[in-house]
């Protein structure tokens, strides 16, 4: 069966952080959060599915902006507990502000900036 | 002060996780967890400083290993409770196994596969 699933030590609340890293650019693009059936989901179908603990229900990536996740492979560190997902970024969007990636602000002089372009407007995205 | 520390949303055991990457090559090399004091402290020095879970106490990354990481940029993610560093990695090991990454088991077909050849003995890099 699900053999592979066992190696994962997932948290006290059933979860298991996840990195997903741009396969072509090698960015981290952002970092959620995987329950069994997410992680099974998401190998099964080879489309990134999270936990979205705000929810609680399973949130496949892209369900509403359409910025879906093709994901290559799939890495385990080495105390099982955080999975590594190579990705391939539909819309080269990632994150809900409508940048590459949710890793846009950077720590300069005691200031947190945000040097990264916003590709897309969220209202265009998520058709508010 | 540091009111760039005020930003980041720390958990209720008081940490924010951590992703390492490798400045030169982009590899994610791990993902530990900071307090406010640790994150501080490697902000200050330049030199990664996590939280170690298991051992309730800072933990000055290479303190027994030798394989400090030190630290280039330090982005946060959009909802504040993420840190991404990138690492210039000593020795080339950023693993307690003796590997680059820790990283280093890829799913395939059902299986983890330890795909990343051991670089030093772990015994040899801790001194057992």
């Amino acid at each position: 069966m699900s053999a592979w699933l066992d190696h994962i030590k997932f948290d006290d609340q059933g979860l298991v952080a996840a990195v997903a890293q741009d396969a072509a650019s090698g960015r981290v693009l952002m970092v959620a959060f995987m329950n069994r059936q997410a992680l099974e989901e998401t190998v099964q179908t080879g489309w990134a599915t999270y936990f979205s603990r705000s929810r609680q229900r399973l949130w496949r990536k892209g369900e509403e902006s359409g910025h879906r996740q093709r994901v290559g492979e799939v890495r385990l560190d080495c105390d099982g507990d955080v999975v590594l997902l190579q990705i391939h970024q539909e819309g080269g969007i990632a994150c809900h502000t409508g940048r590459a990636s949710c890793f846009y602000s950077v720590l300069q002089e005691g200031q947190w900036i945000a040097v990264d372009p916003v590709l897309k407007d969220p209202e265009a995205i998520y058709g508010k």
